[in-house]
């Protein structure tokens, strides 16, 4: 069930991710050419939970599922959008960031959920300009303060008005005495690089900073004066789409909804089932049905129905169900069914077509997808087992898991073939983690070699002993040992502090190198959280509790 | 006062960080030509705080206290040692990390404060063989468990017995649901470099890896029968010693007690003065009364009198002493007097003497103290007023402030010189931050060419306009507005929560790449620090708390 203290509104009893524009209650999605403007205009009465208002185009995480959706269809459904204008659609304010009385209501849980999807949507926008040269343009005719500004701060270019009111702020420290928890602190320091000292002054002052001073400081790109601003917003996108790579001529594909049904233990999708009992959700994913179609032209006409695509698509969804709605789940344990070879060439099939641009962004969603996978805060575990497909991009989410069983030749009384792991290209660095580096590079931080010894191996059906004795997965197991061996596993770890092994999951997924991305998710929502914890914030006199009440907020003066 | 549930023993109000191995309790330190041998063998009876027994070669904040002291005697005492042999002193058991029972009932602010100085020490063992080449090897002759094997991690080499019973283990995540959180996740994936699933079942298992497994994982560097124990450990010191460049001739110098006392509001140094008023405490540094000397045999003549090292002592235990001992302070404000010149000609002494082994020692130690006022979790702020003496490495302090406020001109009725900054060669380089660059490469992360406009005013008095023009300072203030600026941003910051401004310093001051040593105080230490304050460890049910009681712990099992 979906934990809130508060109630989600319309009788809903889950979270659910899946939306399209039609169903929109806050966003207007336009696109005029290759420009595309994503209109904020929140409705108030439309929060996810009740108990509290949307105004002043405030967010909820009901807000942020409709924006990453938005981003999606631009993506695939107008691939010859260059530019994203991002706007608001309300006088005089951009955005107020996070709704405050819904974090205030929130569980703790759902606080941490709500951020880190709120991140991984901000993450999209930049992913989209890096992969896929799809810019973002934010234009802030108002205000922008707290979780507003930094959604501003994931566009390519920020525009300001100059208007003696318009302002940037992150008053999240002084206001609530939380942190600019999505992003902000890392954006200022590390992507729009202010100067600590100026960032220090800037996230304490509640009221922001606008005009030039935003411009030095680095905060904003340019401020405009509002009687220019149509005209240098229309010049602006025009620039932006002309050093675009995106191309004039693709034929978008519709994202068509999501086939799935919800099960008595769990959900039944197109390429996918997910079963949940004892604390543990098992999700079997299924190989392609029917080999590669023989074009690209033939891909295209597949459109959503494209076996990689429905797959990334419907586990998507099944891991943010799980994320948000089965809290009481200590691991996810991906299995597989179906035939290696044609996962295989499938992956050569996007391998062949990489320059077009629905294989691009095919794969820039996988990477999205295994990406969100590493950072569910869940055991995650691989069941190498007969008759399963863990091959090429399939085998990417075996080197996602924590830990990953394999078991030796078949199983009594089973006809299935016996079990393989099988590398390509594509395990090699088209998926990169949040660190920058592949999967397999991260797993072989110690010695190098033993990523070129992966590499000589690719194409072929390894066996487990092969897979163990290159390292590529955790144990190898025969029929005597398997059943006890992976039982007593998985009822160890249901047992062991789930807060702890969400810390040292944290931390032994992520060796290596920190990008800013990884930051966000390390340095900056780590402390979020532990400040999500302290009385200071959450406490019955501490600032988010008491933020509008007219009452101040009393601290514990005490330094930790 | 000292923030702890349990009283401090023998009487003791304050945590005092100054020993020497006369007053050692748990460590036994021999010095035999170059090899010197550190001996863990911990007083039960010997804790810091009350309630609690120091049994197995478990420690305390006192016990780390004298190691951390150790490691720096070896440094200045004993130039000649090249390589500490880390040893414990009881049988079957090399140490078994911090007490759990001081741990279950410290306050949150004593775990993490604790936490911090641990991991400091053992970076510190790091700093020693990086910096100085002085190579630690760690023999474990019986269990070294959590802690215990975090300390062996900080070590060049490991060796453990290869017994049958001798294991290292990182059991705290199963025993106490808290994280290896000294260091060891993070230096199991990132020194180490152990594969990550291979890693978590190491973190998951109670009772740890033994034998040819703990060097096929990694974890320790060889294995060693019981009976060639000796001879080996011999031959691995005599083969380190051989090939570190340490000098053999080095004459040590004697760390004199410091000369400190306690005043009604603070203490008083010989280079430095506390005062603590209204949640402030105002550090005021001294520069040199004297030339420096004119030879480095001079500067080994003076030694801990001599007042770069002298200073640098000093504000170390004064930084520590706000630490653990002043919680309720907001802030720690930076002030100095006396002539930058002076300061300026010290800094091109131990420029000209950088090969010396004192001066290098000296350098490493800057680096060390200003490492940990970059982690002290109050706001950091310059004043630089007329008279003061920021100028190369002192300037460095103003870098590592959160903010910086420089007086223009001079004060009316005031005969004080103007007020300056001054920047020396070791601004730019010899005293890396923990995430690797230089405070000023931090500060100018958007544009190198600021750094290169800092650089070409190298040695000259910049007065507080042309510091700001320069982005050295935060804000240049004329005689007028200085008062009531300076004291409304003081009255703000004490008025902020204080998790707040942890949870933003730490986010702010650390902009640009992170290093494992970053890594540590930000992934792993921000985890634990939540961890430090789920119900699922610290609760009335919280494992941590019931550990040894013979009750289970229970826990939430929501996943967050």
């Amino acid at each position: 069930m979906a934990d809130a203290e508060r109630k989600l509104t319309d009788g809903r009893t889950r979270i659910e991710f899946e939306t399209d524009p039609s169903r929109y209650r806050h966003w207007k999605l336009k696109v005029d050419g290759d420009i595309a403007t994503l209109l904020m205009d929140v409705d108030e009465k439309g929060a996810l939970f009740e108990g509290y208002e949307l105004k002043l185009n405030s967010y909820d995480l009901g807000v942020d599922i409709e924006l990453a959706d938005a981003i999606e269809r631009l993506r695939f459904e107008h691939p010859q959008v260059r530019v994203i204008l991002l706007r608001s659609g309300k006088p005089r304010v951009f955005c107020a960031g996070a709704n405050i009385r819904m974090l205030a209501g929130s569980t703790h849980a759902h606080k941490v959920n709500f951020c880190k999807f709120t991140n991984e949507t901000r993450n999209g926008l930049e992913d989209a300009s890096a992969a896929s040269d799809l810019k973002t343009i934010c234009v802030i005719n108002g205000t922008a303060a707290g979780g507003g500004y930094e959604l501003a701060l994931a566009a390519d270019h920020i525009m300001l008005v100059d208007d003696g009111s318009s302002a940037v702020s992150l008053p999240e420290l002084p206001l609530l005495a939380v942190l600019p928890g999505t992003g902000g602190l890392t954006r200022v320091t590390d992507k729009r690089k202010v100067r600590r000292d100026l960032a220090d002054v800037f996230c304490t002052t509640e009221e922001g900073v606008k005009g030039k001073r935003a411009v030095d400081w680095r905060l904003v790109d340019e401020v405009v004066p509002g009687s220019k601003l149509d005209a240098t917003v229309t010049q602006r996108a025009k620039e932006f789409a002309a050093r675009s790579r995106r191309p004039a001529d693709g034929k978008g594909i519709k994202l068509e909804p999501l086939k799935h049904t919800r099960t008595a233990t769990g959900a039944d999708y197109s390429t996918l089932s997910v079963a949940v009992a004892d604390r543990l959700a098992t999700v079997t994913l299924r190989g392609p049905e029917a080999p590669p179609p023989a074009s690209a032209d033939a891909m295209v006409e597949q459109g959503a129905q494209f076996w990689p695509l429905r797959l990334a698509r419907e586990l998507d969804n099944a891991i943010l169900d799980l994320r948000v709605n089965e809290l009481d789940t200590a691991a996810v344990i991906f299995k597989s069914s179906g035939d290696p070879e044609q996962v295989i060439a499938y992956d050569r099939f996007l391998d062949a077509n990489r320059d077009h641009w629905l294989a691009r962004e095919i794969r820039a969603l996988w990477k999205r997808v295994l990406k969100r996978v590493d950072l569910t805060s869940r055991t995650l575990v691989a069941l190498i087992e007969p008759g399963s497909c863990f091959a090429g991009t399939l085998a990417e989410l075996v080197f996602a898991t924590d830990r990953s069983y394999m078991l030796i030749g078949t199983l009594e009384g089973d006809n299935k073939p016996r079990a393989t792991l099988a590398l390509a290209d594509v395990n090699f660095g088209t998926y990169p983690m949040s660190n920058g580096l592949s999967r397999l590079a991260s797993r072989f931080l110690a010695n190098p070699a033993d990523l070129d010894r992966a590499k000589a191996e690719q194409g072929k059906m390894l066996d487990a002993d092969t897979a163990a004795a290159l390292g590529l997965v955790t144990f190898a197991l025969d029929d005597i040992d398997w059943d006890d061996e992976v039982r007593v596993f998985l009822e160890e770890r249901a047992s062991f502090s789930p807060d702890g092994l969400t810390g040292l999951e944290a931390n032994l997924r992520f060796g290596g190198p920190e990008t800013m991305e990884s930051k966000i998710f390390a340095r900056l929502t780590a402390w979020q959280n532990w400040i999500f914890q302290r009385p200071n914030a959450v406490g019955d006199e501490g600032a988010l509790r008491r933020y509008g009440s007219g009452q101040k907020p009393v601290y514990d003066t005490k330094r930790v």
